[in-house]
């Protein structure tokens, strides 16, 4: 199984402002995560990512294409697709989609920090939004790492916009 | 004038660890930083960074080429060469080199979230080193606000490096 973190993130590194709203998010980004992810079928997001996503298009996108979708919560929280499933922790949420070749990993924080932190990433796709914020919600929040990547490649999304993609060195 | 903000950050918009180190920094990434502040001739730094890079073969190299090195703190403390300046904030730094065609900003995070703010930075170069880090310095740190760019170019500066330039949409 492969795990890929896809985010699209301001140009130093934010997720979203602090009251979630991202609203430097284009067609173009919204157009190759919905590829990304219903190419892959299977989908982990934290609880708050799975609510605020549970109001957005992409989420009736996703529920047509039959996308696995796990959500990791400490505790279980009602879902709104009998569909989807709570995972305990990243390594449960793994063993859930262990029938998956491919599991997209898209935030929030929190969660990708975890992953990260527990070394459970191959690749990383991050879309670069021509923006700088000063204040907001980090891509990796509340855990220390480091590790190396490898620069795949990189793809012109849209006039203004990057796609970096690499592979992390285990 | 023309003002850059030119910085190299982690994939996920640090510029350094908690403790001021920044092991990723490769030696393309310093080659390519000293020799746009060389040819700028004019470098803004806070004193913290002033402090860092005066421990680093950089600093000779600027002071022989005759960089002008203004450090922004609100209190006067002892520079390492009395070419250099202090200044107590950003428009007054821009005063003290308003000779200069173009000039470098290079950190830390305070200083340069303090330009975009009062909306004194012109364009943006930006090196992607090829790690994640869970927690550090953010690229822009304690204040908020919000500015579109437009990419003006993307340029390989080593295997797994890509340097991203922007202009500021003021």
């Amino acid at each position: 199984m492969k795990v890929i973190l896809y985010m699209a993130i301001t140009l130093n590194g934010l997720i979203a402002k602090f009251d979630d709203s991202a609203d430097f998010l284009t067609k173009e980004e919204s157009a190759s995560y919905v590829s990304v992810v219903k190419k892959a079928e299977a989908l982990v997001i934290g609880k708050r990512t799975y609510g605020i996503l549970s109001q957005q298009p992409e989420f009736q996108e996703f529920l047509k294409a039959g996308v696995k979708v796990i959500a990791v919560s400490h505790t279980d929280f009602e879902l709104k697709d009998p569909s989807h499933q709570v995972a305990h922790s990243p390594a449960e949420a793994l063993e859930l989609l262990k029938e998956s070749p491919t599991v997209i990993l898209a935030g929030g924080g929190i969660l990708n920090a975890s992953f990260l932190a527990e070394n459970l990433v191959d690749e990383i796709y991050i879309d670069i939004e021509p923006v700088v914020v000063g204040m907001g919600i980090q891509l990796f929040t509340g855990l220390d790492f480091d590790r190396k990547l490898k620069l795949l490649g990189t793809k012109q999304l849209s006039e203004n916009e990057i796609q970096l993609h690499y592979e992390v060195q285990r």
